[in-house]
């Protein structure tokens, strides 16, 4: 006899066309979107963004392209693949986030029609300004194009009727679901940007507008293509949980975990990577270890003693830059504590001098003042 | 307090990049791989479908292509839409198997550096004759490609040390496994032909050779890209169940229930569709409804009087087509006899003139004289 | 690294004291529940019928029991070894359902404050005539104790304001739910029959009376004892599984399957075992194998050709008695198809002349008429 | 639709019994058991302590119970209600172990055939001096009794030869798994004390000799009485995850999980109950508050601002006496560091002088010397 624990996982019942209609109005309803379309895209987000790309640059139009990471440097590349003319603004150091006033000089210094930028990068614990962006494209009647993926639930995001018009995200961050689906919210400025690449072949999988024919103008009886239960089912299981919760409760729960990890962090006695709370993330926080210390030992060293996983930050960064999570489930005082606790323990077995005691009790600080403030709030 | 249900689904552990690297492994088993790497791919088939065409037709070489469906004239446009010069042959009587004679004639006809086919087709119920293809292929020195993701697990498919060259698999049909991962086994030959479109990116969703690059080609330390963990412990599950039944055990499951279906379906007194065994597909088996009855009808009446679930064949195929599954959990005795009488019940209720009870003791004949004949095998 | 199926079914959330409390509340509901508590039993439903035994033979009480089977005998002995005064009565041939006149035989023959009985039975698929014990029992004033656990889900069971005092049911029958837990009814009548036998201990596993202390008249914070999270679990997803169809649409599905395996058994050419719809099960149906064949081989071959489990009936009851399963989610077409025309074949393996042919046409003519009627009811 | 979570949940497929048979030797082995029968109780722990209570008092022995809890309370009530003549020995403070001494002074003053005791108890944190009182049983011939429940995976306890002869074990606790099934390991000396109490039924859900005769005395070919699949499946996952850890990894992990929290502890400058790390359990750990703080409020606190839960000691036992939880899962740096900070931030809330810093770095400390301690064994 099999094991029971290989039948029933391996394949799932398939997931309703019905159902599948409510998934993107309840992720719609997350991003307080009024007048996007959302549409599902089956693959991770990198698929969903490089059919964006794809398609965006088939427009042959002109795009700022603000690249603060490999993904945005891979949007560019994409645009420019598929015959946009693509401009690039990046930030003086690298795996900072931009300054406003870069990607105005980048915009003074052009003419554009599309403006594309990723939202949060959780590779560095950076946030870009994008209000500021946004402001900047409303006046020059520019169509914005933004990677959510690592801000979505982490950071505040509300589309409304002036928000960018076209969004992407992935539910396998800060919303605690799968990673093999993402999601595309495109309002008609959007849609209006978007041309199909030259081709003979009816379909792509890099294709929303595909998406779009498929599925949003059809009766939508029956999903596009060969669905993959599993994402559809557990996304919809996310989708819950964050109903109970409330969007917005996410979103407080994953800044107040990252609060409480910058107090954490500057107790011990070490630096932020920002060192602006602004331009922080809610899902990483990137730290900076002191000079001297090896930092593959230290994250070596937190494995080993406490279990606690740290990461180094991307290629081309800060080689000091050290990033800890704090993304979905470890957004909470027990899984921060321990992060950062374990971060003060590894550097003392590596030889630094930082205050351990300090770190742990910035950290209980922060969620004591926050839940006393919350109780007076009621 | 959210409901249980939400929380352990929704998410998923990372899967470890060591029991990744095993999973192609396994998969190269079930396949009888010798010679090929087996390259996971995250999306369904289509994905790897497309990505293969695309790349193989960005060799610009000279494709004869084989259309026996959708799927296989969608891969001719990949192909040529990537640059390959494609050559299409089709059967003579849509939605039929190729004859090989028409594939010879094909060949005669042209001068050609690779050949692409369809193994089996689920919506039709046909298969096609891979050997003598693959015979004339390897005579002439042509790269062959097959698309074998309705044939995996049901049909004999070993790939040896002689087998086809690039091979498109997925788990979703006949492996009972996850539809949102997919393989494809490639050997020298394969890898050769393929060539990468120009690109300034230097990632795409939509690449084998990025996949060799990143992880064949790599110390297989990281899983390339953002893994969805729930495809890949699904199709974890399914190779283990796969192990418990032996892949030779899954085929023959699949091809007692094909033989059941039929003998069911011809002693209700109607026509299969392909009239031959030989070519008829493990996994659907397609059936021709008398002329005079409303197959839209029949389709919901068996679904309202028996909860059974009956499809209709392609576009462009005979109207009359219907197609009943035996794919997977459903290749089973309980599951074939449950189709073929809920068929009869359905034409009966809508006026047909076929036998009930011939054709559900045709089902119950086939298995006890196959279970009979293990029996004294054993 | 350890298997990820390992981690999360081990050990599941506590499950919360609010939610404990609406199980109880939600099979009240699917027990038409007016006057009556319902008490979940950390156990499977033997444990509350023992526990119910033993505190009502504590009363020292007249109780005449009629035992239908095994658990009926036990439940007698119970009641006896707690200080009941025990009189039983059972069927003339053993296994059949107790008839009317037995019982009023009985009770006319001495006299009684309580009346014991089980409603139907799995083990032969009988059904005791529930309304009319009860009418008896209401004119002479007994308390009615019965066991349900065979018949919720299965057989209409409605307790109103009238119905049975002390009613036991379990989950894992016609329920779909888990074994090891279940749940008593009890209205005033009940509680006040029920007495704690002597004891020194403040506390034991059998006994409603500390389970109505330590929860019903409690403030109902805190679960008492240490209670099984799996089980409640599953069992709070089996009562919504049966929200969405209805218990209506329960019992109706049961009573179709039974009807259907009791049609397709008659037109195999072989006797159901009571002869009797009005008296037969809706879980399991019992038939009748012809007198030459060998019931051992018969059910040895349905399991070997057709995967299809059958059982014997139990000791003391007519050796060619079999039962066929159509419990839960086998309550259905397919399942149903497939155990009579698996009992067909088997017994023409055996050499038996039985009609495979007309027995499978049976249950499609039984489907095929029911929903009909449905579809034009509504 | 219903919700794919309903079902698959409610109800899983029967455990086989071959594999639970095997369910019983891995928790032998588990236990080091070498002589002893293992047998599984279908009821949480309570349900198999009353059991071997009861059938032990039956035998009408003598008995000298070490009460230190409630539970060691009602075993001797029980074995006193089945007819045992029982000595009762507490320890001079309630909630404290027992003094060797205290046992040692009993044993004299009486007469007995057997002791019966709690190994560890996870309401106070405390673990009673077990090789000790073995001792002393096997210097006079006593069979000795113990209850596991609350020991196992977290103390060492090794049967071999010469072990307890009657051991009840839950897997809920230290073993991570199930909460409605036990198990009792029981070699020819504890078969030997049990009687059968008096009754006429042929089964009684408080029975280890029906079990012995129902399973172990059998062919074991069918699992006895009607199984719970989850509690089984469950078990089953639990001996898995164990398999992979090995008894003796889970066993160091709570063990070092409670050295940090009792390190944890003092350095906030708050006692631990017991004071004696040697009588310490690996599951919990009591704590004595200070005087004048409110243990209602700070348990409230340590919930409200850190989601962190305490738990009060039981009735009758200093009212300062406050629980910590480092069981199972919970048995790592990360929750102990919670725990630990959490108790501290919610005393600071409530007004206590403690230190948190100081607690928080004491717990980092342990673990960081233990792991330093590993690594430098390997």
């Amino acid at each position: 006899m099999s094991r029971l624990d290989a039948w029933p996982f391996a394949a799932l019942p398939a997931f309703p066309a019905e159902r599948y209609s409510a998934l993107g109005e309840r992720i719609g309803r997350i991003l307080g979107a009024e007048e996007h379309d959302v549409v599902l895209v089956p693959g991770e987000a990198i698929v969903a963004l490089e059919a964006a790309a794809r398609e965006a640059g088939a427009s042959r139009r002109r795009f700022l392209n603000v690249a603060t990471s490999v993904y945005g440097r891979l949007f560019g590349d994409w645009l420019a693949d598929a015959g946009g003319e693509v401009t690039t603004v990046s930030p003086a150091v690298a795996g900072q986030p931009i300054a406003i006033d870069e990607v105005r000089a980048a915009l003074s210094g052009g003419s554009f029609d599309a403006i594309s930028f990723v939202h949060g990068e959780a590779a560095t614990g950076i946030v870009n300004p994008i209000d500021d962006i946004l402001a900047e494209a409303r006046g020059l009647g520019l169509v914005a194009i933004v990677d959510a993926v690592a801000s979505v639930g982490a950071e505040p995001l509300v589309l409304g009727e002036d928000g960018p018009d076209i969004v992407v995200v992935g539910p396998q961050k800060g919303l605690r679901g799968p990673a093999g689906v993402s999601a595309v919210a495109i309002n008609t400025r959007g849609w209006a940007l978007l041309a199909r690449p030259p081709r003979r072949a009816t379909l792509s999988s890099l294709s929303l507008l595909d998406i779009r024919r498929d599925w949003l103008d059809s009766d939508r009886a029956v999903i596009p293509g060969t669905p993959a239960p599993h994402e559809l089912w557990a996304l919809d299981a996310a989708l819950d949980a964050i109903g109970h919760e409330g969007i917005d409760g996410v979103v407080a729960r994953h800044r107040l975990a990252a609060r409480a990890a910058r107090s954490g962090a500057r107790a011990l006695g070490i630096a932020t990577w920002t060192g602006d709370d602004e331009r922080s993330s809610g899902l990483t926080t990137g730290v900076l270890l002191p000079q001297d210390v090896d930092r593959t030992r230290v994250i070596a060293l937190a494995q080993a003693l406490f279990g606690v996983t740290l990461a180094v930050g991307p290629e081309g960064v800060d080689p000091r830059l050290v990033r800890i999570r704090h993304t979905a489930a470890e957004a909470g005082f027990e899984p921060v504590l321990a992060v950062v606790a374990a971060l003060g323990g590894a550097l003392v077995a590596a030889g630094a001098d930082v205050d351990v005691a300090a770190g742990a009790a910035a950290v209980v600080s922060v969620y004591a003042e926050a839940r006393h403030d919350d109780a007076h709030d009621d």
